[in-house]
């Protein structure tokens, strides 16, 4: 227990093992670079720090006691029936509320104040004068209220929004209105923006379809930063295409890099970006692992618990 | 004085006379359509409700009392030697503080997330993850700490900003770190953003020049949303052409419009927009003007008196 086996393992951040023995990590710590190379390691590891590793490879991992993942998601390693329940699994929390809600705000404001309009004029030398809106007073519907659905909270409320708020319990004390996640309808009818922090789960899967579509207003925005499968894509884009609602700031896809021949990338009002609203960055996901590895050696609980029936 | 004559004048905007007809504005409203009409009616006017009125046109306003400003700005007034100093000015105060906070982090957040880089990438419909940046922590300097820097400390403080600010008197109590208006190589020396709130006046015409570039880190951004005559113009060029700051964000400019072969149209860096992170909304305007005009009549002080010594 002193000194357990660390397997490392994300293809394209093999720095992240360095990282680790710089800052005196605790542990025998190994970076497999291949995945040929983490099935080969995967059998002597009693713990896995990784992302996105495909859930087959974990069929040997007879003496495997935790992974840690170095995202927020891990609908993955939930839903692998090669997992024995005994595998305790952990997340990244509270490092992305900031980061998402900057992006949120970033694309928010862009689309209030008309910034691809102006950068237009700006590259045609036009000066021209143009009716802008405010997020004053707007109603902003927030789905999820965990870390990230906080930190989106607080900055509404630095620009004077109305806020909504969706969670599996409702949370009259953070919102000025709060639904449960049974409320989808009442929840959209009268938001301007919808933004989406949810995890995938078996609740959420596709939540977002034709009828909480449908139910929101013609010039209603959608962003979304939690996961792709939260929203039925082709519901949305029939949505988009109809006029049912303005527009989509996606950042996360059913399936992702979103192909090139998608058809979100050209429908107006949409706005696409890869999956960055929330960085990844190696350092500060290791230092949040050696933090979770001296806890896992002193026999302390574990940031970023993951209660594997809720499935987050 | 119950029912005084007011001249109503601001080309392109003549429906301003109709809404203060709506909102039983007190005393005889009469709307100028050219500046000549202007010309004709003004030596009967007690009052003048206007915006960006040549000078000369006052020469015969022989029983003016009071012109309100349709916007923040007076400096036209204020430097008009044809008007008798027994003229009240009056400006619009306290309407362009959130809004004008509402453009100035649309573009830091535009600015950090690389928001016109994503913009470019989904028109190539191209999935390639890029590194970003954040506001947290970064050091925000708002010169000027009137009604629009306040709403941007407030602002700044939502995303977890350090917050240097310089004013006429220093107001420690207000930011991190307070300076006064003879500090400005100080106050901007470790700034990441320096936003200029500022009028003009003939302190601060021209005071962002070649020192206070040079004293600015080269990774330094310039927003102005104050007047652009605060920037020495030719001095921003060369700073920003040598890499002495890495851009600006101007909304304002010396010449309105920028002229369309000025070279700030195509420097790297740079984002133009035609003054319109205050916009001046015809019928928030007029609400403002009626309610100082039962003020005028009932003799008391008027909102958003203008020190004409100070300048604003």
């Amino acid at each position: 227990m002193a000194h357990p086996r660390i397997i490392v393992y994300r293809s394209g951040h093999e720095r992240i093992g360095e990282i680790l023995k710089e800052m005196n990590c605790p542990g025998e710590i190994i970076t497999a670079r291949t995945s040929e190379e983490f099935e080969e390691l995967v059998p002597s590891a009693e713990i896995v720090f990784g992302w996105k590793i495909p859930p087959h490879l974990f069929r040997h991992a007879r003496q495997l006691r935790w992974i840690q993942s170095m995202g927020a998601g891990v609908d993955d390693l939930v839903s692998n029936p090669d997992l024995p329940p005994t595998v305790m699994i952990t997340r990244i929390v509270d490092q992305f509320g900031s980061s998402i809600a900057e992006f949120v705000f970033a694309e928010l404001l862009a689309h209030v104040r008309r910034l691809d309009r102006l950068r237009q004029q700006q590259r045609d030398h036009r000066w021209e004068p143009l009716a802008v809106g405010t997020l004053r007073n707007q109603r902003i519907g927030i789905a999820g209220l965990g870390s990230i659905g906080q930190e989106l909270v607080r900055k509404a409320r630095a620009f004077d929004m109305v806020v909504y708020g969706l969670s599996r319990e409702p949370k009259p004390e953070m919102v000025d209105k709060a639904f449960s996640s049974d409320q989808w309808i009442l929840f959209v009818q009268s938001l301007d923006y919808l933004v989406i922090t949810l995890p995938v789960t078996e609740k959420t899967r596709g939540v977002v379809g034709q009828q909480v579509l449908q139910a929101m207003k013609p010039d209603a925005l959608i962003i979304n930063v939690g996961r792709g499968e939260v929203i039925n894509q082709q519901a949305l884009v029939d949505a988009l295409t109809t006029g049912q609602i303005a527009g989509a700031v996606l950042d996360v896809f059913e399936t992702e890099p979103l192909p090139s021949d998608n058809i979100l990338w050209d429908l107006p009002g949409v706005r696409i970006s890869p999956h960055i609203a929330g960085p990844s960055i190696d350092e500060y996901v290791a230092h949040y692992f050696v933090n979770n590895v001296e806890r896992y050696i002193n026999q302390e609980p574990l940031n970023g618990w993951v209660d594997r029936q809720r499935g987050y």
